[in-house]
């Protein structure tokens, strides 16, 4: 068993060694194309143009490995944000799930209006009733609990339009670029205004960033001793940090620790990240994707009340930052599209 | 150029290949004592056997590489912690070497006492004093300026017994376990009560730890836009997060969303650590170094104002935790000795 490991090992060692061999500049072999789903152009250049800058040894843009930091938004940067937040959506659907256990909700606002699909009621319990919503639906349980909970909905709940599961509605040319970014030791982290334990349960599996390289909202979470003797973590109904706009580089700092060389965003809320990436010196990548394809996704920017693209845009365009034209720049926008 | 780096990779490949088969258990080749400065014993061989079971491919207790989480204390469990923490040195040593632009300090506690070497009235100053001379020399400042601090200090300042650098006061066993974990697949955390953003300058150089693997204590950081256009993050003197006892298990939830399958420490602060650990179910580590060489380092246990061991080593020995008497497990205990 052991011998028949080393030997698998080995040969592991040697595809992964044919793998690096290709992987050097398209030198000794013909290279495939390490982002087949975007569309030659600017967009497309901007990105492999850096990425082989940065990787070049001895080039005066070479970057160490350790030091090639990526941060990427989640929501409407890596998958879908329309026509809410997939995470408010849990929330309504967690609230419709456990309604029966909670009866004076039948007669409470905001979660009367919610069961009873009163929609304009809903919306005028503004921000103070989703919070509402949020508390009721994300604090009250242990940590794993809570997680438990979400990789239940993910794998069963559907999109109203794409009828398929939220994950199923990542960014196919994404996916492709933190898989070109990680084969060029680039660490990928996700930095979201969404919550850390929302995202958690599942990032490894469908992005493959891991558990500790995802940053995010979170809220309060206490240590208690079980009346078994076994300590769990409570989730508190207090907000303990936002992770939107400003609180971005605040979230990199925190988490990371070092400054990205490459940030991706889509909205307002990700100028800060993009700006603090922006002001570290030396060769950096921004990015900005922008919603322009109705048919195959949405069209959205200047207006829209989710994933708001205004200021940004005019800093990206005054600045030279990549923007993605969604429509123009992906061959494909999600994995299931033919 | 490039040919001859393609070369060069393929080398470093087969090289890692080999290496790979080295490690496979033992069976192919010999394989030399990971821990050379760990004496044979109960100690080292929880150690190893722990890490061959956890390794083991097709054995129950066998654990992806992914989630070999390995935490570890840093003060009094990776480096030295006597006669105080070094990052109160650290603070004392800033406003000694600031005092000439703070001419009120020579008429206000606790700094005049400071000052003065007039250690009863510091000691009465409390926790109380202790805060405001951390406040001084850790916030009102950009975190860039605050890491140049740090290293500064850190290359030139030395430790009152040892004369050295206080870098070269991190425990040598130690640094062998944190090689022998990363070479069998884990990824080493450090999990400090110390800040956060005093650790982070220098782990990956003193101990292979990146930023992004450090957990620690923290302030307040503020998003502020520069005159110049050039954006900072500002230290405010506001506490954020304490990341000791019940903190640690929430710092472990929040910066690494896994649960750790191995954990050290060497004081109470780490008691809910390795309590934390211990719950997850499985095979799991929990380590103390417990400090009773007064001749190569210090003795010190249940009475200490620093790293007091008391519950914690009560918990480890009812528990059947492992527990490193440091006279009898190390051979050395600093790179430095003969």
């Amino acid at each position: 068993m052991r011998m028949e490991f080393c030997r698998r090992s080995l040969l592991a060692a040697w595809l992964a060694a044919s793998a690096l061999a290709c992987s050097c500049g398209g030198a000794a072999f013909a290279q495939s194309d390490p982002l087949p789903s975007w569309n030659d152009g600017t967009v497309k250049k901007s990105i492999t143009d850096f990425v082989a800058r940065v990787t070049t040894p001895g080039n005066a843009d070479f970057v160490p490995s350790e030091q090639r930091i990526a941060t990427f938004d989640n929501d409407g940067t890596l998958w879908c944000e329309q026509p809410m937040y997939f995470q408010v959506v849990f929330a309504f659907d967690e609230i419709k799930r456990t309604a029966s256990q909670h009866p004076e909700w039948r007669r409470k606002q905001p979660f009367k209006a919610l069961l009873d699909h009163d929609m304009p009621t809903l919306a005028l319990s503004g921000e103070k009733g989703l919070l509402e919503i949020v508390a009721a639906t994300h604090t009250g349980m242990t940590t794993e609990d809570f997680s438990k909970t979400v990789l239940d909905w993910i794998s069963t709940a559907q999109h109203p339009r794409f009828k398929r599961p939220y994950i199923d509605l990542t960014y196919w040319p994404m996916q492709e670029l933190l898989r070109f970014l990680r084969a060029n030791g680039f660490k990928t982290f996700i930095v979201s205004g969404g919550g850390i334990e929302f995202m958690r349960p599942w990032t490894e599996r469908i992005y493959g960033v891991p558990p500790e390289q995802v940053v995010g909202s979170s809220g309060v979470v206490k240590f208690e001793m079980g009346a078994d003797g076994k300590p769990v973590l409570m989730k508190l109904p207090q907000v303990e940090f936002v992770d939107d706009g400003p609180g971005k580089p605040v979230g990199i700092n925190r988490f990371i620790g070092r400054r990205p060389i490459f940030a991706f965003g889509n909205s307002d809320g990700d100028q800060q990240m993009l700006e603090w990436t922006a002001a570290g010196g030396g060769t950096r990548f921004m990015g900005l994707v922008h919603h322009t394809d109705a048919e195959r996704e949405y069209a959205y920017d200047r207006q829209s009340h989710v994933g708001k693209l205004d200021k940004a845009l005019d800093e990206a365009n005054a600045r030279g930052w990549t923007v993605v034209d969604m429509k123009r720049d992906w061959k494909k926008v999600f994995a299931f599209e033919q």
